[in-house]
């Protein structure tokens, strides 16, 4: 019965996976106020997070974030562990923030706790990032994630979740420089820790990063089910959703299976095919 | 737009009715552990929390609450704002705690703010109350249903919402000496009330009640829809629900519309139908 | 000792007055990060929240606010039951809203709940407020003052505090044609309040007041003792505060007691006396 | 500026040190509710939480918990991040609950988030444990002190802070045998992870750790300057604080530094040296 209670008190889950199950969206392109995408659609986040129709579960209750770039190379960060739709806070931010690139994302845990350190996006200095999916028997491999991050970026381990930590080891990949590849080289060294624990569990990948120049996003998983991911590009305004936030399918495009998109505010976004490498050996 | 982004944000929702429709369950009978009912069935109510069957909503992520007797007169209160599925200090009491009579509940509000002050069980001295439903247009009347609270126990009044006012109300009405008869003049009033604010909604009420020796639950509606009601008994044992707790469902009867259970420490369960009776005038 | 224990646990004080003697600043000019004032001066806003030094209590821990004027009419509200000391968001927006309009509150409570609806600053429509004080007696006329707020501000109630009263009622008083007047209007019915109880505890009352153009700051007590308040002007901007927020107190100038500033965008802040007139007789 | 800014706001703290310098009490002995000790005396612990006399800061808001032994093995615990002073909830349980063994903690943090997961006491399986202290440049080897945490224990390692980590390693060294060589052994490989990093600051430890029959409680320090840590023992209860909760200092006497101070439910409470091993070497 303690296994059950604990499970459906839903604390210590004994996690299958502990990836988050979430919603997100981004956008860049010409400042609009937060407000016209996380609150205001019919199927807006805030929506999403009570009633998700793609996800693995319709409720995205356990905290959310929003990240936005304005005057500073930093983006701003606020995140909240109560639920996205009962937050006077995110409205009234929503309402008051114009911002030229944001994140918004509404969080599903299905194990690590609902701490604001925990939900997304991360930043670190001027680099933002979020996710969507599962890395498969985490709890597992925890502790062999965490060794991806070097010592010098380690201090800023925050959290406890699966996302910070292949932000810090992507950062340590290159992210800056080379972003594609960077998360290319992390998602190979954690799926090759995946394989060295014995995990029959998918690496699943839906993520968003950006600098304050460029927003890239990735679709990928090691099986043939990665999270849905749409965008729509209007007079060089890009958005990219889990799912639509309105009710006009016709405007969004799937982003394909393993593929990236990569946006800048000096150029148009461009879908490319995202490959993971095969995982160089770890150190010892 | 704003009207929208305001709803979405499931702040200040310009609400139909300002009622909560939530789950609940009240347990009279031998000690038991709160997590035998609380998190461990398979639909417990940590479960219905965020997928509640017979709700308008399946989701009530809102704040929850626990009450329960212990050892003195007066019952203790653990209600907290984040939801009941990710709450680690709920789990650790309801493993915990050991009663003869306790309330949990789950809620879902439908505009008014998610405080501790707001989540059910009320208190108050030896009282304990909760409810699940519905006072159509309450926004509009909310100011005449206080009005309906004495000065002395004004006071005592600590949250924004309707379940707290008719709490107040009905103790003003008698609650302690004759809890049905009480409970039926404030509803009465209350709907006068409406009536007299051309409300066309309908008051809803399922609701539980103990002294910390009685244990009294009601499902009456103005409408022919009042919320779902079950209970069970088992060697003097008594569980009342929202919704069954386990896939049982022979094992639980619904309480049927316009009545009241009445258990005691020192009886049998009893039914009775429940009648409010026309709304005495209201002092100008 | 039950009466010791609530005290201790500062829930349900038995509050010989219920204001909050809390720390405050406002800022009227060039657009410039809430940081400058809230987050970095050596006595900010935030350190006083744990190292008041002129206040009734050390301690403003029982939650705080932002509201700043932007591109609307109306204010954003940030708003947190988390000691401002605490709050990584509180941080982040401080570093990110630039305003040339914002008020920032730390609370200390004194018997009322901590919840957000309970923290300053207050907003309704495009006006502003926010208050460092007490109401003597609060608890015992906390209905009576309620009254004070006609029907169609009543829905407007979100707290249980005496400062939310006190705003909406003087919006009913005419705040918005005649700020100074209808404050002194208010405040002469509170007192004509208390004196009818028979409360023998003061009336203090330091408040900022914005409707977005203009910042008008109180300061008054019944008694001898009104909150402290400072200010100072240079080159147009104005900024006012419950205590200095760095160590050159030459630059500060004490407002008078019974005074009131009042600084607009388009002239010089001026400092008149305030005078808070009889109380009209108040309807049975 | 920066960097003020990120002090005063108590967010990302450049901390000299990352202790917590908290307030602490613990108990053994007849059953008693917790109010008794936690609310009820005139210098409770919640009352230190915003009024230590002898800790390095006199307010200790940052979050606060309970431990509890009841009728499971486990302990039960509720932890919380708001201060103690205004949690209704704090008070409410500590009026319910009656416990023959129990913790209270109420937080100071100097860098640490502040959330459930780094707040005292920390439980696992029927094992307590709790602390008030300081590692030395904590941030610079909070990575080294984790990997004294082996893998099977690194799961249960849900928080950031450094308490949880010596917990963890000490039961990894033997804990629930032998408590006090256990702690002697981890906090000797804390120290020379210390020196290793060249770290000048002191190590500071007053903590208590229990499995539900015995009480054991260190005061040491690697400097002259142990946290404060009384004790009193009256017809065989124990009461362990790290200030006296009420004002007769008479009746506590101060733990010696560098002692121990071990009770059990079958033997009288004593004292004994505390000494701190030679640093086993430690694995590359």
């Amino acid at each position: 019965m303690r296994g059950i209670a604990a499970a459906r008190c839903g604390t210590d889950t004994p996690a299958i996976y502990a990836g988050t199950m979430c919603r997100f969206l981004a956008y860049m392109g010409e400042p609009i106020f937060l407000a016209d995408l996380v609150c205001a659609p019919a199927h807006s986040l805030v929506h999403q997070a009570m009633h998700a129709d793609e996800g693995k579960t319709p409720t995205n209750g356990d905290g959310f974030g929003l990240g936005w770039y304005a005057e500073r190379p930093e983006p701003g960060l606020y995140r909240e562990i109560r639920p996205a739709w009962s937050d006077e806070n995110l409205r009234s931010l929503c309402e008051q923030v114009r911002s030229r690139l944001f994140f918004a994302h509404v969080r599903a845990s299905t194990g690590t706790a609902t701490t604001r350190a925990n939900c997304h996006p991360f930043g670190h200095g001027q680099h933002m990032f979020m996710h969507n999916g599962q890395v498969g028997d985490y709890h597992r491999i925890k502790r062999r994630i965490e060794e991806l991050i070097p010592d010098d970026l380690y201090g800023s381990r925050l959290g406890t979740g699966d996302t910070e930590a292949i932000f810090l080891a992507a950062l340590a990949d290159g992210l800056e420089r080379d972003p594609v590849g960077a998360i290319g080289r992390t998602l190979a060294r954690v799926l090759a820790l995946m394989v060295a624990a014995g995990s029959r569990q998918p690496l699943r990948f839906a993520a968003a990063y950006s600098d304050g120049e460029r927003l890239i996003c990735f679709r990928w998983s090691s099986d043939a089910r990665p999270p849905s991911l749409y965008w729509r590009q209007h007079q060089g305004n890009v958005i990219v959703v889990s799912e639509p936030v309105d009710a006009r399918p016709e405007e969004w495009r799937a982003i394909a299976p393993n593929h990236v998109l990569i946006a800048s505010r000096h150029a148009a976004a461009e879908l490319r095919a995202f490959v993971v490498p095969q995982a160089e050996p770890q150190p010892a």
